[in-house]
C-alpha cells in the first residue's frame, strides 16, 4: 500500500505482481529481498527491497512529494525515519503480540505495557500536524509513512484519543493519490478472495 | 556511536553537546528532536532529528560511503533501511525487554521467542558479507548502520553462531574511523563517570 500510494502520489503508473508465500521463500524472489519479504520494486536495472527505501526513491526520482530545497527535503526524510524507526516499533510490537502471542498467560499484562509505548509515541507526535494540514509544511513522503504507521492501530482504539491524529489520517486518506491506491489494493483482495 | 562513526568515515570534524536526561525534556530540545531523544544533528541551518537521516544526510552530503551511481545508490541506502527496519526492531524487542520485562513472570518464555525471531533475520543476513568484505560492494553507510545494529546483540550470545557476521563485526571495528568515534564516545563516559 505505502509503494501504491507513492506512485499516485506521483502520478506514475505501475505493474503490481503478487508474490505467494510459498515464492517469497524461492530463489528467484530472494534474490531481490533478502530476507524473503515484499515488496520490492524493479525500476529499470536497479532492484531495491525495503518499503522505506522504495517510498524515498520514488519520492526523489519524481518530483512533488519532497522538498527541493535540500535542507527541507532532509527533514521531510526525517519524518520518514521517525516514523519507520520511533513510532512504528511499539506498534509493530502490538501487532507481533497479537498475531503470535495471545494465547500466551503474558498477553493481557505486556499489552497494557506495548500500549504505554505506544502512547509515549503519540503524545508528542499529537501535536505536530495541529497548526498546518501535515507535519512539516506541504504534504510529503514523510507524511505518506506516518500515516500509514498510524493507520496500523485503527483496529486498537488508542489512537482514538488524538483528535489531531485522527484528523490528520482522515486528510490523507481524502488524498485523490490515497484514494486511487487504496481502491487498486482492495481489488487484488476482491480478486483473491474468488 | 552512528552519528560520531559517519562524520569520521567522511573526515569531518564535528562538535558534540551532551544533553542531560532532563534536559532531553525540555523546550530547547524538544525544538530540535519531537520525542525528545538523542542524536540531533545541527549542520548550519539544518536541524535534523532521527539516527538514519542524520547518517544518511552525513554520507550523501560528503563523499566517500555512499556509491555516485544513483541505483548503486539506493541499494547501499536499502541496506541502511534493512538494518533499521527489518534487522534492528527483534534486536530492540530484545533489549526492552532486557531492561523492561525482567521481573515480568513472562520474561524467560518470551525471551526465546524473541531469540527465533531475531535468527530468522541473521539467518540470511549471515550470507551477504560471506562473498567481499562488506553487504555489497565497497563499505557504505549500509554497512555502518548494519554493523552498529548487530553490536546490540553483542552481549546476548546470539551472534556467536554466525562466524560470517562475527567476522564483518571484526572488520568493521578495525576500521580506522570506527576506533576514532570508539575512543571519542568512550572518552565521553570515562569523563562521566569522574
Amino acid at each position: 500500500m505505502r509503494v501504491r500510494w507513492a506512485f499516485e502520489e506521483v502520478g506514475r503508473r505501475y505493474d503490481v505482481r503478487l508474490v505467494t508465500f510459498e515464492a517469497m521463500k524461492a530463489p528467484a524472489h530472494l534474490a531481490r529481498h533478502p530476507f524473503g519479504q515484499i515488496p520490492t520494486l524493479e525500476d529499470g536495472d536497479l532492484t531495491l527491497f525495503e518499503s522505506g527505501v522504495i517510498v524515498l526513491h520514488i519520492a526523489e526520482r519524481w518530483p512533488g512529494r519532497l522538498p527541493v530545497d535540500a535542507d527541507a527535503r532532509a527533514g521531510a526524510i526525517a519524518w520518514m525515519f521517525a516514523a519507520l524507526n520511533t513510532v512504528e516499533p511499539p506498534i509493530l510490537d502490538r501487532q507481533t503480540a497479537m498475531f503470535l502471542e495471545r494465547d500466551k498467560p503474558w498477553f493481557e499484562a505486556r499489552l497494557a505495557e506495548v500500549d504505554d509505548r505506544i502512547r509515549v509515541r503519540l503524545d508528542p507526535l499529537s501535536a505536530y500536524p495541529d497548526g498546518g494540514d501535515w507535519l512539516d509544511g506541504a504534504f510529503s513522503a514523510g507524511d505518506l509513512m506516518m500515516v500509514h504507521t498510524l493507520q496500523r492501530l485503527t483496529m486498537s482504539g488508542l489512537s482514538e484519543k488524538y483528535p489531531t491524529l485522527i484528523a490528520y489520517i482522515a486528510r490523507a486518506e481524502a488524498r485523490p493519490a490515497y484514494r486511487r491506491a487504496f481502491d487498486a489494493q482492495a481489488a487484488v483482495f476482491a480478486m483473491a478472495s474468488h
